[in-house]
Formats: structure tokens, sequence, C-alpha cells
């Protein structure tokens, strides 16, 4: 992993946002507060579905120390679009209405009405106020219920799109996304042995450590402000300013520190209904989400049913795989049923492929993205059956994947071909670790599984300056979730050959940096990295000049080497080498300060693969699965900070022990969340997890200068796939419903 | 002063900052608070000089919700140097001692100790139970007295520099600076009339608003945060990092909004004390001064004793001029002394000078900068003089400095020549108006001054980013005192073609934008003025290569007019002029965000000149003087934002008003201030002050687009001998001492 071409990439410095992390001075989204400061709360329905009549809002008004109060009606509408062409496009008309019901309620916990007042107890006791009259409808919960040909419609006009001819009425499926290679029908024919099953998993929270909160002024001047935590504040401004008729230009977005995201803090909540109440009271307002406001009413991934059937050759040649995907995308579409579609076969050279995805609506949060969003919901059923499939063929699950792995050219269900190797040696670091042959126990079994993730690049600034003392400032426009601040440090250090410690790394708000897309995508090394070196880059350009200019010869007679401006060659003259130290300090007088920003739109990035194995023990009388052992793999192209790629690998494998083993909604007939907190919904704490070894695979990226890749993601996709291949192992049941819960593994030890 | 050239430069749109400020939403230093934050005080010394034998901290220490005690001998000693060869490596010696007094206390009010403590209430009592042990010394205040043999010394062992040979003993003169051009004595032996006079000034306070207030937070990793008021983060970043034995880049220095400056406001006073207390007692710490702190311990200006000689020819020509000018440094050298000598004569062309400057310490706060600093003291001997001359030549005053007025190319005493015409003009401004020959009634008197003031540029960074909306982010180092933000705006506007309302311009901090340095030397508009046309220049070179990727035509072929990009001919094709809207919009699809970064350390600036008159009405029985008119004229090179060219011009006379007419310190016999309170220390409230006509002169400056020159200084250069000369004429009584007091007016009337 350590590289002596490097002299901090690879390496494990502190990262700079770590004292303040455990001295507890770091600043979260709740940290920020202004003078005059009010408390802003939200009203939320109490039915998963109904029309509303009526909000009369006037005895809230009314009530001493409240400074304002909103409804939907106080925001501009959006271009009408149920499923647009575009899914930022389309975005608008649904996000107004999840943060802020107009029309109808369509889920328990919607947002109907928010209050300002002078602090939070008078707040609070403002909403009870507020007059809802709902017409109570029939809810629908589940996804093939809501597809069900007599399930009550969210939108009553809704047309599925995506199907020729459209359908003659209207139904709870946003839209039908197809995808098809080869011949499907005769890769079947061909095969000698075809799997087929039907899975279900359940919608997840991403489960944060830290509620949404944000603190919002607004002021007139197109100088308002916005504090939040996200992982995205050029997006979330964006959102904003869209939901209020603003420029993104009125707004001045600072980032908080983020405590977990996940892909769940991508999108907006409070942050239009904060500025709204600020601009209604003229003065500043702060909002925080309780934890069971996070459960009801911030996006779980989908929950989906699911069916896979998958044929191979008696040698293991894979022919033909189909899959046919129903995701839950909650109240609003859509859900990420096309990355579900996509990422499932994409490890494999499966010459006939087809797939085919539904976005289905239900009174349930909204989705939003989780981690890779939809591929772990595809893999765990693709998975699952390549691990029947290697039983069946008698072989060894690693070797039938490795039979199969695609490499860098093979054709994609997307139409595109694979764009990076990496693969293979993902899957040999598990087929070949001393721990994948060992025997086990009685009740024990060994599950391994491999994952797919398309990840992302896109839009990053980055600006670099150098002060007069010779230390350099990194700031970014990416959140920093996974120590994103010590990799755009370290990768800085290297490009100008000086200490790390000489450079200071920050997220910077949206007045400071060049747009950047969302910390998200597994994107931010590969792609907010590359700003930084872009802006590195035209730093050393410029004190190869100063220097130029210092030893009166031409900017191109002089190198940069080592930290130092250096004379190409002897014949430029005999210059001693000048360090970055030296040059800053000679600033002033060769031109001034030295800084560059830079900003690009990233391509060029490789997808994530992961493979995992994991051993398991079943209880016999229980049901209780207990983790013995769990190694991931992950091809990083190169880890910039290997502790951070690490901390990537084992947080999602614990995402993906919850997911598999007891993460769920609960509902009550009443269409009412029931476990809206972290007592009863159960997300894995330390007990249940063993030490998660990782296997860091680096086949380097050639378009990146270090060679990165994304890491961020694809370690979740596999997870509930192998565990549900270890349980198998164990106890001879297949499990094709997640949560693999103590009372299911119970109900399938019992044959029942 | 409107010019059809240009859409925005010149025209009054509202100022970014306006609507912040008037709703009282604007931050100041004393606005932010921490979370865990503490409260700093400073214990002062009771006298004027003293040694201290010994501080014991312990009993403060044990108090109860005190957290930290600091004294000089916490911070790292500085390399020591009583005068040094420049200014700015000369100064921490002194600068440590300033902020926390070491082996001696050299003034009433010297900073001798600092506690932390969890509220104001016990921080004060604490300050109580720190234990020094002073032994008194003589002290002395005056700067003539200080200049005498047996004059208690305030270092033991400074000998003058800049006299050869040294003397062989100490002195309280730090410094003696001499420059003289031609032969002065020839000069004088020409002359057919010649005047000499001595004049005396007092130090006067820069009297902000705004004390200083600043808010602390250290931390272990480099991620040190300081929320301050003042002219510079930067500066006092490097200052505070300098003083502690830390990098610049340890530090994040956030600019407040500041509440006047004048050059009071360019060095540390509070900032190094509340980041080592903030490091000792592990958490934020907040300090301001009261009023009473501002006026003992914070620099006002130089006071004075100067004598200076003019001889002119029977007709007016000015043949030669000599001044020698004593000022007080305050406690620790320097004073602006040699700016006096270069200053006072600049305006003339006078073959023969001889200037002769002494830097005097004594008992007093030690000096800081203050509006044109040192040129309103010499000018106020040099235009007095100049206005006995015209009587006694018979000229009209303004007619003489006609005659004489210096033109581009012109030599300086300070060896270099007038880079820039406008004297001319300015004066002329004044000559030509109708008002200057309107009767006077009786008691009245009407006088002129004309004055010069180098003005500076140096370094400045900015930033400029366009929102995928097409609003334009400028940000810029340079905290804004007298509307930058707003003239930022309009040139930026004017640069891409785009209307005001969509550029937005801040300050920003010391993490996000290149170094800059102070706001002072009238530079910001001028030099960080270059700074964002520098970036907006990079900015539409890259939006040219956008329409080009469009178009599919080289960048070259494509021009930016009228905010538009458009094809440079014809030849290129028949394409639609693309607004930078339209650019904004489509920058994810042509490469990514756009923005740039750009710093310079600018030259080419302009010298400032201004040329008055006022009519005054002098109370024959009280002697009190009322200003009943008051003309400015100023060269602008172009005013940017007219409004904020005549506030600095009017807010220039405001303070030279007060400055001539009775602001002055009040010690007693025993060293300590009498009047360190605005009701004692009087400033002019707007009864004491006419409505102040300004006229703007418009001589373009070559080196800048749109021609700018400094403004914000100048003006107060001739006003104090403006008012005298006005006085002058109404009672025949020509005062040679400020402040002109109607004590004083009624002496001089009386004749005693």
């Amino acid at each position: 992993m350590s590289d002596p071409t490097y002299r901090w990439v690879g390496s494990r410095p502190v990262r700079p946002d770590g004292v303040p992390k455990v001295t507890g001075t770091a600043r979260y989204g709740a940290d920020f507060r202004l003078p005059g400061m009010l408390w802003g709360r939200v009203l939320r329905s109490p039915h998963p579905h109904a029309r509303i009549r009526s909000i009369d809002t006037s005895r809230a008004l009314a009530h001493p120390g409240v400074k304002a109060v909103i409804t939907g009606a106080d925001f501009p509408d959006q271009p009408f679009q149920y499923m647009g062409p575009s899914r930022v496009e389309s975005n608008f008309w649904h996000l107004t209405r999840n943060v802020m019901a107009r029309e109808k309620v369509l889920y328990e916990g919607h947002a109907v009405a928010a209050v300002a007042a002078t602090d939070l107890a008078t707040a609070e006791a403002a909403l009870a106020l507020i007059d809802v009259d709902y017409d109570v409808l029939p809810h629908v919960i589940d996804v093939e219920a809501a597809m069900a040909d007599d399930a009550p419609l969210l939108f009553d006009d809704m047309i599925t799109r995506g199907v020729e001819p459209p359908p003659d009425k209207p139904s709870n499926v946003a839209k039908v996304a197809e995808f098809s290679m080869g011949d499907i029908a005769r890769g079947f024919a061909e095969a000698d042995v075809v799997v087929e099953r039907h899975f279900t998993t359940q919608p997840v929270h991403q489960a944060y450590i830290e509620p949404q909160a944000c603190l919002a002024h607004y002021q007139e001047n197109g100088a308002s402000e916005l504090y939040f935590s996200s992982q995205g504040h050029f997006q979330l401004r964006a959102q904003t300013a869209r939901l209020l008729g603003m420029n993104a230009g009125d707004i001045r977005a600072i980032p908080a520190e983020i405590g977990g995201g996940f892909g769940g803090k991508t999108t907006v909540y409070l942050e239009p209904l904060a500025l709204l109440l600020s601009k209604r009271a003229g003065r500043p307002v702060k909002m925080t989400l309780s934890r069971s406001e996070v459960f009801r009413a911030t996006g779980p991934t989908s929950g989906s049913a699911m069916r896979v059937k998958i044929g191979a050759l008696r040698d293991g040649t894979l022919v033909a795989a189909e899959g046919e995907y129903k995701f839950q995308a909650g109240a609003f579409p859509q859900s990420p049923v096309e990355n579900g579609c996509l990422c499932g076969f994409a490890l494999y050279r499966i010459p006939n492929q087809y797939a085919k995805g539904y976005h289905v609506v239900s009174n349930r949060p909204k989705v939003v993205a989780y981690r890779a969003p939809g591929a772990p919901i595809s893999n765990f059923a693709v998975e699952s059956v390549l691990d029947e499939l290697a039983a069946s063929l008698g072989m060894d699950p690693a070797s039938l994947r490795l039979k199969n792995a695609a490499e860098k050219g093979s054709p994609l269900l997307s139409g595109t071909a694979l764009s990076h190797d990496g693969i293979t040696q993902t899957l040999e670091a598990i087929a070949s670790h001393p721990d994948y042959r060992t025997p086990l126990g009685p009740n024990q079994g060994r599950g391994m599984a491999a994952g797919y993730w398309h990840n992302a690049a896109g839009e990053s600034g980055a600006t670099v300056y150098i002060n007069a003392d010779g230390t350099v400032q990194v700031a970014t426009g990416s959140p920093d979730i996974g120590g994103s601040r010590a990799s755009m440090a370290i990768m800085a250090a290297e490009a100008f050959g000086i200490d790390y410690d000489d450079v200071r790394a920050l997220v910077n708000d949206t007045a400071s940096v060049p747009f950047t897309g969302v910390t998200g995508g597994s994107r931010v090394t590969y792609a907010t990295g590359l700003a930084v070196l872009g802006a590195c880059n035209k730093v050393i350009d410029e004190l190869r000049a100063r220097a130029a200019k210092l030893w009166d010869v031409e900017a191109d007679a002089v190198a940069w080497q080592d930290g130092h401006a250096v004379p190409v060659s002897s014949n430029v003259g005999d210059f001693e080498p000048l360090s970055l130290k030296a040059l800053a300090a000679k600033a002033t007088v060769t031109g001034g300060p030295i800084g560059a920003a830079h900003a690009l739109n990233a391509s060029g990035h490789a997808p994530g693969f992961a493979a995992q194995f994991c051993d398991v023990e079943v209880d016999p009388d229980t049901g209780k699965v207990t983790i013995l052992r769990f190694v991931t793999a992950q091809d990083a192209g190169r880890a910039i900070h290997p502790d951070y790629v690490e901390g990537q690998m084992q947080g999602a494998v614990a995402q993906g022990v919850g997911w598999a083993l007891n993460e769920a909604y609960v509902y009550g007939e009443d269409g009412r969340l029931e476990n809206p907190s972290f007592l009863d919904y159960r997300i894995p704490v330390a007990t249940d997890l063993p030490a998660i070894e990782t296997l860091i695979v680096e086949v380097p990226n050639p378009n990146h200068p270090f060679g990165v890749k994304g890491v961020a993601e694809v370690g979740l996709v596999p997870a509930m796939a192998c565990v549900a291949n270890a349980i198998a192992a164990a106890t001879g049941k297949r499990l094709q419903a997640l949560p693999m819960s103590p009372p299911a593994v119970l109900e399938a030890l019992l044959g029942q």
C-alpha cells in the first residue's frame, strides 16, 4: 500500500478536523446562533394520506412570541411534472410539496406548516394552534400493494411513463425503465442451469448521527445566509433558492461539520422553511429536526420487491441474466431503480441481459440517496442467486465470479463498456485470503459476495493560497464526511513537495470557492482532488515564474522539483534551488500574493468494485445471527489516506449488517410509523460487529495523477447478500427477505 | 461626473452592506460568540512610567471561574531593535511590549496582564487579584519636554539613529530623518519675502465609533480562529501569529464589519492576548475594549512641535522652504514624521527644500496611523505660513498656490518626481467656486488651504465566481470602511457588462481570498479594484472560451462585448451573442464551474490632492469658532461611486474641524489622562458642522482602467490650516497651536 514514489500519498497523518472533533469544538448544524435569532418548528401530518381542505394559521399568528407562520401556499409553485425527462428538472414540483404539503399530505410526518417564535417552547405551543382540516384518504404502504389495481392513488392522474402505449388509467407506478443486451431468450435457452428467485428488501434509513439542522438569515439585499449541515451546500443552496424564487447568488451557504450523511443530506428539508420564516419575521431562524422527525419525514432508501433469474453453462459461464425490480419511491417519484437495473449484473461478462425497473409511490417518506443508491438492493437479489447457482454447479462462489469477472471493455447493460479493470484483482483478494478456507464450527457458515457501483465525478472547485510564511491554504466546496480534508492536504503536499503539516485544508462556503457538487457518488477524492491538483499546478507555474524573475531567466527555464524551483538544466545558470517557503517570503517583491482558483467538470472516474466474505453463527433456538468475521476488499485505485479508505469500507459493512439483519420501518395499520427512534429502529452497535478486516486493492486509475478511484459507497453493495449467503451456508436455508432478523431466521429454520 | 462611456462607473447604486447596517444585522467585532466562550479583560497600569518588579497572578488564577491569566512573560520575545532599517521589521520588539508590558510600563493604561473567565464580572473581579509591584519612575508627556536634556528616559540605552556621528548619550529621540533638494541657503538668499513660524499640534484620536473587539479560538491543529474588526485581517493575523510564535497559516482571521478605523485599526491590541488566553484556557475567548481603554491604550496620531520657513520672490514664486518637525511617537518608536517631511511642500514647485524630522518617545500611548499619517500635521504649519506669505505679497492665497503648483514630473523632496497631474485642476475648482469670492459679515473670515498625500497601492487579492443563475460573486480581502463593496461591484458590473444587481460583493477571510494588505493608504479602490478587474478578465477569457466551445470555433474568434460573447467578425460565423447568464447556465456542459482568483502587488497609483476653503465666524466674547461653510475639492481620478467619494471628503473635513478646534488629550500632573471619554474628548457633532460641499475633480489615472485615484485620506490634510487661515482672516490673529478652542482663540483675541 505504501509506494516509494510518494512521500505523503498512502501515509496516515492526523486529519485536520481531528482535534476540533474530539475536543468538541467542531461546529455542526445546530451549533450556530445569531443575535435576535428565532426558533422554528414544523407542524406535521398525523395521517398517512389526506386531502387538506384548509389551514387556518390565525390563532398561531396571534400567539404571543410567534413571529411568523408559513404553509405550502407561501411558496411559489414549480412547473408541473410527475416524472420529467431529467432527474434534476423533474424534481422541483415534487420537492416543494415534500418540504411543505399543498393539496394533500402523502405520509405521516409530512410537513404542513411551520412557525417561528422567540423560543422553542413557544414555537411548539403555537403548532397546536394551527387548525388543519383534513379529508382523510385510504393509504398504501408497501410496494406491491401500491401497484395493485385497486390501490389508493397518491396522484389521481399520474400515468406511468416509459411504457408504450401509455396505460389508459393512472397508477402509483411513476415510470418503468427497461434495459437489454443480447438476446435474453436465447441466452436462457443455452443455459444448463437456471436459478430464479424472488426477493424483498425493506426501506432503511441512512441513520446519520446528526439530525438536520440549519440557521437561516434572510436579507433583502441578496446577502441572505444559510448555515447548515449537508453533503453539498452548493446544491442545497440551489434547491432553496429555486423553491423560494430567489437567485442562488442571493444566498451565502456556510457549511457546518456534518455528522453523517450517506446520501441522506443531499436534499433540503428545513432550509427553505427556515429562510422563508426568516424573511417573514425579519430575524434569523434556527430549526432542527428531532430523531422522530428524521425517521418520519426524511428519506430512507427504497424498499423493493424483486425477481432475478440467471442462467449458466455447466462450466460456470454465465450466459443470461434478467431482473425485475420494483422500487418504492416513497410519496414522490423517484426511486434509484435505474441504478439497481444497471449495477446488478455489471461485475460480470454476461452476453444476454435484461432488466426492468419500476418507480412506485406509496404513503411513505420520499426516498433519497443512500450509499450507492439502488445498487445494494438489486445486488442482494443477484448475488444471492449467484450463490445458489454456484452451489448448483458445485463451484466455489468466488471461483464462479472470477470466471465471469468483467474487464475493461466488457459491455454493460447501460450500452457503454466497463471503463476500468480491478474486478478480478478485488475478487482475488478475497479468494486468496487465508481465512477464506479456514474450517468453521457447528451452526456456522461462510458467505461471499461482490458488488459494483458506478461512482461519479462531476463539478468541483478548489482554491490554493500561499501565505507569506510558506504555509499553504487549500479550500474546497466539498463537505468533509470521510476525511477528505486530510486527502486534499496530502495531495497538495505531494504536488508541492512540502510537508503535510504546512498545508491547511478546509471546506469553504458558496462565496469562497467555485461551485462544487455534493459529497456523494464517491466522487470527492477523485473530482475535488483534481480541482485541488489543478489549483496546485497553477500555483506551481506561478512559483516557477517568480523564481525565474529572481534569477532573471525565462519561466520555461525553471522546473519544480521536490518542493523547489530549480533550473531545468545547468545551461540556465548556477542557481541554488528555491523552496516554496523562500519564494513565499519574496512574493511581495516578485509580483504580489500567490494563489489560484480552479474548477472542472471531471470525467474519467472509475466504478467501484468490492468483494467480501463473512462468517456467521446462527443460534438455532432464537434465529439470532452473530457475525464472527467480516473481510471486505475494495479497489481504491490508490489509497490517498488509507485510514479513511478503511473507515469507508468498515462503515459500509456496518451499515450492511444493519440492513441485512435488523433495520426496518414498522408501520401500524393506520399507516403510522411505530419505531421512529434508535431504541426501536435497530442499527448495529459495537457489540453487534466483529473487527472488520479491510483489504485495499490498488489498481490505479490512469486518469488521476495518483490513481484515485472512489471508495465510499461500493463497500455496502454486497454486504446483505454476503450475510445471506453465509446464513444459507450455516443453515441450508436461503432467506430472500430483508431483514434477516431473529424471527425471520427462526421461521426459516422451523421451515414455516 | 457621469461619463457616457460607462454604464455603472460614476453611478450611485445602493451599497451591498446598506440594508444589514441600517437594520442592525451587520456583525461587528463584538457580535460573535462561540459555545463555551470565556470573557477576557486586561489589567492596565495606573502609572505613566514604572519598572515592573514582579507580577503575582496566583490569587487571580485561584479565583473561581478564572480559566487563564497571562502576562508579558508568556509571550515569546522578539529580536531586539529600537529603530530598525525597515518599518515592518523594527516593529515587533516594540509591538509585543505594547500589547503587554514587560520590563516597564510606559504609559497609563499600558496592558500588564489579562484574564479569561467564565463571565465578564468574574474577569473584572480577577483583575483586582493580580499583584503588580511597580517601581514608579518620573514621566514625560510632551514632545519638547521629552527632548530636553534632563528628561526621564523611556529606554535607558536608546541612541538616536540617523545622526552622524551617533550621539554619545541616550535620549528619547529614536531617530532623526533629513531630506534636502537644491541649495536651501541660496534659496532663502534669493527670496524677497520670508515667513518663518513655530507651530504645535496635539495628538488626536481616530475616534472610531466601534471600540476594538475580538473573539479568539485557539486550536492545536493549526485551525485557530480569530474574529475581529480591523482595517486588515491579513495584517493583524500576521502580527498576531508573529507575537505568538505561530504561523499565519495556523490562524483563520474572519473579518467583522468595521465601525470606523481611520488608520487606528491597522495594528493588534487584543488579538494576541485573546488567542493566548484561549490557548491557555482551551476555550474561545472574547475581548472588547471600553471607550476609556480605547483612549488610554490605543494609538492616536502624533502631537508635534514644528518650525516652518518659506521664501518667495516678489511675484509669488516660491524659492525656498524648510521645515523642522518634532513628532511624538508615543511610548514606542515610531512616528509618521517622514510623511510630514515629504508631504509638506509636495504640492509646489520649490527648487530648494529642506526638512528634518524627529521621532520622539514619551509616556503616552504608542501612535498609530491616522488618515494620511503625518501629512496633516506638517501641512498645518506649511499652509499657515503660505497664507501669511500670500498676505505679505498681497496675493490671493489660491493664486499663490496655483502659481507654484507642481505638475507631473516636478521634483519631490523624496528624490522622485511627481507622478500625476491634478493639483492645478483641484486648486482651480476652489479658486473658481462662486462662493470663494462672496462677501462676508463682521467677525467672519475665509481661509483656504491645499494638501498632498502619497497614497499607496500594494498587495491585494480578489476572487470572482459565476453562479449557475448568472449572478456573480466578487470577494476581496479588503475590509469595507468607505463603501468599497459597492465600488468593487460597480467595477465588476462594468467589466462584465452586466447589471450591478447581479453582482454580490463581500469581504472574505484569510482562507478564502489571496493576501490583501490593509484598508489604508487610500489604496483599496485602486489596488483591490485592480485585483477584482484582473479576476474579471480571467473570467471573461474563460467565458469567451466557453462560447467558442459551444460555437466550435477558436477562443480567439470570440470577443466580449456589452455583457455578451460575440464573434470577433462575421467571418467567424453567424452566431447569436451569448450573455453571461446564458454561458453560466451552460457551464456544467462546457467544462464546469467558472471562476478565478487574482492577486497583485499594485503600483502606478496616484497621490491625493485636495484644496479647500471655509468661512468661519468667531465670537469675540467667547472665542468660539463657528464653521459657516466648508467647500472641499479632491482629485478622484474617476469617482467609481461618487456618494462614497463625497462621504470620504465630508468625513475628512469633519475630522479636520475636530482636530482644528477642539480635540486634545488632557493629562494631569500625574501623567494620567483626564478626558478618556466622548463626553470630555470633544469630537464634532452634527451641530458643529455646516453642510460640507464637495467638488469631485476627475483627472484620470492612466494606470487604472477607469482612472481611479485614492480619495480617502487627503481631504483631512489641509483642513486644520484651512480653518486657521479663516480664523486669521476673521480676526487678524494667526493661531499657531492646535486646538484653536474657544479659550485659545479668546486668548489670541485679547492679545495675551
